[in-house]
């Protein structure tokens, strides 16, 4: 079984090491990891005059098309939530009706870091009904969940399942452990299915 | 043509009073805006006893499943980038092959607010081939885009449009300007590929 590993790891340097330990992991595991950086045989880009992020747009979503499951490091991402790339690939896989798998290395509630974002930029601001709203008026989502509502209930939905534990801050992007049990919810849940 | 009009517009203060507004617009240039917010006589989860979040996101992919394109507000939100719950409203519609539109209130370029944001917070890095990291090390993407290549790539494969435009800071949320700009450009683009 082949599975999509989407996240902002891409941006690491070194990141074609850091997908290779990446697939080692999902190899150890049963499944066969496949990188947003991996080349495709057919390009669907190829014989075109598009732009580089296009291209590399392209050849993700023939990758995500290609494998039966997607894990998503969906760990916050320059603010209170996971990276936009990452979430729209989340919901690309999910409407394409197959399982999406997710983790973070951070445990702390969305609600709470999107408060304390909201503390350090203009203010968070409590009504008598027990919302919170930032600086400009908006709503602060409380449902107890790891981040916005649409990515993890497409997890959910998709009957896949959402991992986080608190790593600390300064390994948050190159400690593996998560991923791996994610890697191993996925494994058991893609052999469980396919029985 | 019905139009779903994704974006944290729905954490306004008097939300539902907005997406009436949006809708109205909609309606002068003869679209049928959809709002996250609509009720559905048939309402997925009905004689479920899920909890209210997944209630709400399986409305979402209802109503998305229901629309002939999308129109997202990816005005950046809690960082430099758009809201990751519109985010993944792009990326499902996008996998269905139906068309995105997208608009923000700001022009200033994703590489800039990234590189701001990254100053910010532990600063940003130069490298000598012209490259910028933020203070985890991740690169900072430099395609001359308004946000992360996945959201913009997905509207421009889908056959539709990005709009932006600089609207005052205060007015951000609440100037729907660029919104009917957009609107304007879904309505002329879906007569065309009807015609």
């Amino acid at each position: 079984m082949r599975v999509y590993l989407a996240g902002p790891d891409v941006f690491l340097p070194q990141a074609e090491v850091w997908a290779e330990r990446r697939k080692a992991i999902c190899a150890r595991h049963g499944l066969i990891g496949v990188s947003p950086l991996d080349a495709l045989t057919d390009e669907p880009a190829a014989g075109t005059d598009l732009p580089e992020w296009r291209v590399i747009a392209l050849r993700n979503e023939a990758l995500i098309r290609s494998v039966d499951a997607l894990i998503a490091n969906l760990t916050p991402f320059r603010g209170p939530s996971a990276d936009v790339g990452t979430a729209c690939e989340v919901g690309f896989m999910h409407a394409l009706g197959r399982p999406v798998f997710g983790y973070a290395t951070t445990a702390v509630p969305f609600t709470r870091r999107t408060r304390e974002y909201a503390a350090a930029h203009g203010g968070a601001v409590a009504a008598p009904d027990g919302t919170w709203r930032d600086a400009d008026g908006m709503l602060i989502e409380q449902f107890g969940l790891g981040d916005n509502l649409m990515l993890e209930a497409a997890i959910m939905d998709s009957g896949g399942q959402l991992i986080v534990e608190d790593i600390p801050a300064e390994a948050r992007w190159t400690d593996l452990s998560v991923f791996e049990r994610c890697v191993e919810a996925a494994a058991a849940s893609l052999r469980a299915t396919r029985a």
